[in-house]
């Protein structure tokens, strides 16, 4: 069977979003009702990372506060004003404002939407085998392997 | 010496542009005078991947039309109406508008600004090794190796 050929571009809002709202276990899967993700990489066959554009809502957020093991990540602000939390505390950001999170650091990031307008980012990350994911505030840890994220408690038993 | 400690987030467009304007050989770094590329991964201390904001001046090209082996592109623009010429053909984007360039289909892309205004979009990109790029129009081909380009006519001899 031919593969279904790739676009050439798309407009990223009219991506489909993801069904599955998270991969996060109970009680954590319930907090990112207000986070949406369109991927748009997985659109153009790519690989190596993946790109989504990501809409959070009022209240919403990005994830939980977590760091990678191996795997960098970007985020671009296209609108509104998340609040970006890391150990070094609360940076409230706006439209083209970036950044980047270094696999290996142990510091913990995640976007939190405190405003009454939507918050809109594209975010990239790779796919480098052998990740982990560390959650410096909640008792979960993760690990990623045969193309998904396994958690367990911290202690390392089953959800 | 201790490390400088990597920024929590940044303004995209108020990183310090990427000093040379081009690695190609002469002719082709010429081409590249309408192009500026801020490098914004590199500031957060990524490696994995590259993130760079890229202004396309009037008349400016993104990179002579190309294709990666190994690593994959992805573009997301921000503002104008740059066109994306693949082996598809010509496209003109426009701002939310996005394109992913998987590595080793042999689809060559660049971005050409034929419009009087700016173009700009973030640019992300891995670092796969091994890379390797070819060039359809034009008589040069690439490696990267030892963390930087290097490029032969595709005969092999030396610019």
């Amino acid at each position: 069977m031919p593969e279904k050929p790739f676009p050439v571009a798309v407009i990223a809002t009219e991506a489909p979003a993801r069904a599955r709202k998270s991969v996060y276990p109970a009680p954590f899967a319930q907090l990112m009702e207000g986070r949406e993700k369109r991927p748009l990489g997985d659109l153009f066959g790519l690989a190596n990372f993946g790109v989504n554009l990501t809409r959070l809502a009022p209240r919403g957020i990005s994830a939980l506060r977590h760091a990678h093991s191996r795997q960098d990540e970007f985020i671009y602000i296209l609108q509104g004003h998340p609040t970006l939390c890391t150990d070094e505390g609360r940076m409230r950001l706006s439209p083209g404002m970036c950044a980047g999170f270094k696999a290996g650091t142990g510091n913990g990031h995640n976007l939190v939407n405190d405003t009454a307008e939507d918050g809109v980012y594209p975010q990239g990350g790779d796919r480098t085998p052998g990740d982990e994911g560390t959650y410096p505030d909640d008792d979960i840890k993760g690990s990623f392997a045969d193309g998904q994220w396994h958690f367990v408690h911290k202690d390392g038993t089953p959800y």
